[in-house]
């Protein structure tokens, strides 16, 4: 494996493989490397050659007061990790390699970025898409991958790549869990051993609503209250938002169709989680993706 | 000349070109061409294979109560002009297609986007950041062409292209001007007889801010006054702004040094009229391009 520093020579890789005509894929990271990164290098190393992994702990994408100081670097575990997994190419540049004296140019995507996450870290979906921005255009891979996780985070990127009319194709691939459902974060490790415990209260959550789905509730704000029942009973757990939203838009659902999401923030001390669930209508019914 | 009225086709069209290594050149215009864009289709031939045009009265860029109903729309005159010049493509989207229902990512050049123009003209540069980005992207040009005359526009694209890591190269070519000095601009067309004569006003500025550095004046200041002397001796003329600028920034100049601008932005009537100087430091001294 390559590692790679600077926006220069990853330029050049990237005309290479282009010239080349290979197909090739990104997994951007912020590094800390979870099995949930592992499942979108695995996803890259179906269909692409060669696979870019980037890390980059983008601070245009932390709020003033959020966790960019301690959030979780080990830059030297997470480069083992990508070269035993056979990864091409790890870009990891210094901040300001990507944003240099002078810097100025950032992107919005309005109103999918201004709600849910966007009202409640301002500026970070600004950062988000002006760092995949950068990041496609040095790459310029064919296809990149996101996590379900952020499931706002990977419509906003999908938004923006279809208006500025790039050429990448962007995956989003399923919410990697542990085994007693809490998904994968690199925020977990933030969590005491009792708000680790307490986590476990989005998936049940999810699950609630699952369950009501099951049972033929087909009211969005029910379902979103069988989510808050199971959060508020959860004493350790603090909601920030819990919504069932249509896919699209990320707007309040007002009838369940096509698709939708069922979505959580939730603060366990001081630590921010998210989950969400996709509910895709199939069949004359609904299926749920967990 | 090939007319091209979809982004798919014009990308399709780009993608080609590309893959055989051609340097294509591309001159973005709103159309009501005249002779400063043949200026720079003629820069861009002298370099560039294939030569693409656009013709786009961009929405986006002109604040609500300006003149985007009104903006001079001469397509037939223009594709036969384009035409005649050997120009190879002429990419015309309706608004429609680069601007389609749920399109919602906007680029904003913060800073150098917020002075002069982008104060007199709020949201202004957001639409021409973004439609020239939209561009760039669908023509991949090797190099693509702007005027002076609109040289804080020219200097933000050069900024968005760096902070987004393009390959483009930002040419940017000198004013073509009236034989009275009047630069070029579709927006000359709005000008009554005695506008049009007034108008030379804003050479005439440019001119004794070069008469009185040429007198050994180097403070900035004095400079601008001197400009602003002409425009107030001039009863038809209104000034918005008149300011001698850093050519990096477009902050206020403190002192004459590297590359500075003098520039103007005068009403007449109801239209609004750009000009500026380029004052060059170079052996010792200080060289100005009108």
């Amino acid at each position: 494996m390559e590692i790679i520093l600077t926006v220069e020579w990853m330029k050049q890789v990237s005309r290479l493989a282009r010239g080349e005509g290979r197909l090739s894929g990104l997994v951007p990271t912020m590094g800390a490397l979870h099995e949930g990164h592992v499942s979108l290098i695995r996803a890259a190393q179906q269909e692409c050659s060669p696979v870019t992994a980037s890390i980059f702990v983008n601070p245009a994408q932390f709020a003033p007061g959020e966790d960019f100081e301690r959030y979780p670097r080990r830059f030297d575990a997470d480069a083992a990790l990508l070269e035993s997994l056979g990864v091409e190419y790890l870009f990891a540049p210094e901040a300001a390699e990507l944003y240099p004296p002078g810097f100025s140019s950032y992107v919005k995507v309005e109103g999918l970025g201004s709600r849910l996450e966007g009202r409640s870290r301002p500026g970070h979906f600004r950062g988000v898409a002006t760092v995949v921005l950068k990041l496609l255009e040095i790459v310029q891979p064919w296809r990149a991958y996101f996590g379900r996780k952020d499931a706002q985070q990977a419509r906003i990127i999908q938004q923006l790549v279809r208006d500025f009319h790039l050429d990448a194709q962007i995956e989003v691939c399923p919410i990697v869990r542990e085994a007693d459902g809490l998904a994968l974060s690199s925020r977990n490790a933030y969590l005491s051993p009792e708000d680790r415990r307490a986590a476990t209260a989005l998936h049940r959550a999810l699950g609630a609503a699952q369950a009501a789905l099951g049972r033929g509730e087909r009211n969005p704000a029910n379902l979103a209250a069988a989510m808050r029942e199971v959060i508020s009973a959860e004493p350790r757990a603090a909601a920030d938002y819990v919504e069932v939203v249509r896919a699209d838009t990320f707007e309040p659902a007002t009838r369940l169709s096509g698709e939708c999401y069922a979505l959580l923030a939730v603060f366990f001390g001081t630590t921010r989680l998210l989950d969400n669930m996709l509910i895709v209508e199939a069949g004359g019914g609904f299926r749920c993706e967990i």
